[in-house]
C-alpha cells in the first residue's frame, strides 16, 4: 500500500498573550455555584502547579477559528512548497466552529474548511472541503482519514487543519477556564512510494458508554446567569482518571502496530491538555514496557500556550520541526508518536518514522 | 479492491405535521426588511408550485438532532440484522448539531456521533465515532468516507447518518423558512467480496471561491430583531443557477467513470432541495447523453417531508426499499444513483448497484 507523509506544517500563534495573574479578579465557583475557601492567589498557584500553564494566547476578536486555519494552512503550503490547486482534500478539525468575539452561536454555514478553501483561493472544484469534529484529538483523526483517502486511491495530497478559539466558549466562574487557549496548527500529507517512512500503524477509539459526556456543553456555575448560555465543561477528576488507564494502551497498540521497539521512539507528541497528568500518562506507556521515559522524550509547549484542544499537536509539531523549542529536534530516521485524548472520550496516536 | 454495500436502511419521521397554511400568520420580509406586495396567500401558493412542498415534518421539543439520527439507527442496524458492536465507525452527518427546542446555540460537544454511540448503549472502544460537516451532501459524504475505509482496510462494517433539526434554526421573516423541515435517515455500509455490487463509483466536488456563502449563517429579515442572532440563509437564486450548471456535470462523471450505460440507470436519489430544481437537474443530466429523462426516474418525497437537508437522501432510499412510494422500487441487479447538493457548496454522487 502506498505510504503517507508529512510534507509542510505551519502553525498560526495568536497575539494576544494572558497571563495567569490577569485571572486575579475572576470570581471562580463550584459547580453549585458556591465560592471556593481560598483566594485567587492560592488557586492560581496551584492551577500553575498541576497544568503547568503560565500563560496562553487569545485570538484578536476580527479572527475567528477559521481565520487562525487559514494562517496556519498558508504556512503548511509554503513549507511544503506544494501547489495549493494540487490539493485533493481539504479537512478541518475543531469542536465549536466559527464563534465571532462577544457573540454565543457557533457558525458551521459553510464548514470551516470551505472558508480556508474560499481564503486560499482555491478555483480546483475537485478539491474537496470537509469538517470533522472529534473532540481534541480531531486533527490526528484528520490525518488518519487522510491517510486512508490516499491509501484507498482517492487523494494524494491533503491539508489537515486544527484551528478553535476556546477563549469564546469559556465560563468566568469556572476555575478550568484558565486551561483554554485559542491556536491554530496545519500539515499537508502526501502520497510517497517510499515505503519505509511516513505514518507506519495508528490506533483510534471512542469511549461512550459511561464517558460520552465528560466533556460537555454546559451553564456557567453562577445560577444568576442566563442557563440558556452554556459554555466548554470537563469533570477534570474523571478525565484524568480514564486518560491514564486507556491512553497509554492506545499508544501501545499503535507502537506494537508498526513494529518499532519501544526503545527506537524518539519522541512523543501528546495533547497539550496539562502537563501532569501528560508526564502521568507517558510513565505509564512506559511502565507497560517495564521501562521509565527517557529524559525530553515529551516535548512541551503548554507553558505559554496553553490548552488549544485540535491545535496542540500540530502547532508543537511545527515549533519542534522549526527548531523553536530548546533541546528538541527530529532528525532523518527518528520514529515520533502523535498521540491525544479529548471529548468523545477519544483517544487516538499515529506512529511516524522521519 | 473491496465493495462495499449498504445492509441496511433506516429513517425517523418527526411526528409533527406543519402544513403550508400554518404559515399564513407570518410576517414574511425581503433581505431589505421591507414586506411582500403579495401576501401570504399568493406566496404560499407560489412557494408550492415551484418547491413542490405541501407540508413538512418538526421534531418534538424533547428531541434533538443526534436522537433523530439515533432512532434512524436503531432501525438501520435492526435492518441489517447486524450487531452493534461489530460497527467500526460511526459517522454522523449534520451543519447545525444539536439546537435545543428555544435555545440558540448549536451543541456540538461532545460529537452527536458519540451520542449516537452513547444511546445505542455500544461498549466497544474500537467503534470510531466523529461528526461530517459538509452541507446537505453530508450523508452521502460519509458513505463516500466509509468505502474509503473499507477499501484502505481500516473498516468493514459502517453506520452512517444524517439528521438535522431545521426548524429550530429558520428565521420566520424569511419566506425560504417554508422550506426546511427535521428529518433523520441511516444506513450500514458492509465490506462485500462480491466485485459486482456496492458503490461503483463516486465524484464529489467543493466550490468555494464565488459560492462559498451561498448558503450562510446570517441575521433576520426584520431588522428590528438581535443582529447577534443568526439563521440559516440562503441565495436562492445564485444556488439554482449554480445548481443546474455544476450538478449534472458531477453526475455524469460518476456515471462515467462507473462504467455503466445511462440506459441502464435505473433510479435517481436527488437530495430533495426543491421539486422544479430538481427536475430542472434530471433534465440536464440527461442532455448530457442526449436523452430525455425516463418516467419514473426520480422518487421524491418533498411534497409531505420538505427539505430536512443531510437527511433526505438516506430517508428517500428508505422509503423506496420499504416500499412506501408509489411506483417506486428498487429490484436485484438495477443500478442506481445518490446525488446531493448544498453548503459549501458541495456536490457529490454515488454509483450503485444492487
Amino acid at each position: 500500500m502506498m505510504n503517507s507523509i508529512i510534507t509542510g506544517t505551519g502553525t498560526y500563534i495568536p497575539s494576544i498573550t494572558k497571563e495567569n495573574i490577569q485571572f486575579s479578579d475572576n470570581r471562580f465557583l463550584h459547580v453549585d455555584g458556591t465560592p471556593f475557601e481560598n483566594n485567587n492567589t492560592v488557586i492560581i498557584e496551584k492551577f500553575k502547579s498541576i497544568t503547568g500553564i503560565e500563560e496562553r494566547r487569545y485570538a484578536k476578536n476580527n479572527l475567528n477559528t477559521s481565520d487562525l486555519g487559514y494562517l496556519a494552512s498558508k504556512k503548511a503550503i509554503e513549507d511544503a512548497g506544494i501547489n495549493p490547486e494540487e490539493l485533493d482534500y481539504i479537512i478541518f478539525a475543531h469542536n465549536f466552529g466559527d464563534v465571532r468575539a462577544n457573540a454565543i452561536q457557533s457558525d458551521i454555514l459553510p464548514s470551516l474548511a470551505t472558508r480556508v478553501k474560499h481564503l486560499l483561493k482555491i478555483e480546483n472544484p475537485n478539491c474537496i472541503a470537509y469538517d470533522l469534529l472529534f473532540g481534541c484529538p480531531g486533527w490526528i483523526q484528520g490525518v488518519i482519514q487522510a491517510q486512508s483517502y490516499i491509501q484507498s486511491g482517492i487523494a494524494t495530497k491533503v491539508l489537515v487543519i486544527g484551528a478553535e478559539t476556546l477563549s469564546r466558549v469559556i465560563d468566568h466562574h469556572d476555575r478550568d477556564s484558565m486551561i483554554y487557549s485559542d491556536g491554530a496548527g496545519a500539515c499537508i500529507i502526501e502520497k510517497t512510494e517510499k515505503p519505509d517512512s511516513g505514518i507506519l500503524s495508528h490506533a483510534a477509539q471512542t469511549f461512550a458508554k459511561d464517558e460520552a459526556y465528560h466533556l460537555f456543553f454546559g451553564s456557567s456555575h453562577n445560577g444568576n446567569n442566563d442557563k440558556d448560555v452554556r459554555y466548554i465543561k470537563m469533570n477534570g477528576r474523571k478525565i484524568y482518571e480514564f486518560a491514564l488507564s486507556n491512553v497509554p494502551k492506545a499508544m501501545k497498540e499503535a507502537l506494537d502496530k508498526s513494529g518499532v521497539e519501544i526503545a527506537a521512539l524518539k519522541k512523543i507528541f501528546i495533547h497539550q491538555a496539562n502537563e501532569k497528568m501528560d508526564e502521568a500518562i507517558i510513565k505509564r506507556f512506559y511502565r507497560l514496557y517495564k521501562m521509565q521515559a527517557p529524559k525530553d522524550i515529551m516535548p512541551m509547549c503548554i507553558h505559554k500556550l496553553g490548552n488549544s484542544s485540535v491545535a496542540t499537536v500540530p502547532t508543537l509539531l511545527d515549533l519542534v520541526l522549526k527548531g523553536e523549542i530548546e533541546n528538541q529536534e527530529i532528525n532523518k530516521g527518528d520514529v515520533i508518536m502523535l498521540a491525544s485524548v479529548g471529548a468523545g472520550m477519544n483517544i487516538n496516536a499515529i506512529v511516524y518514522k522521519y
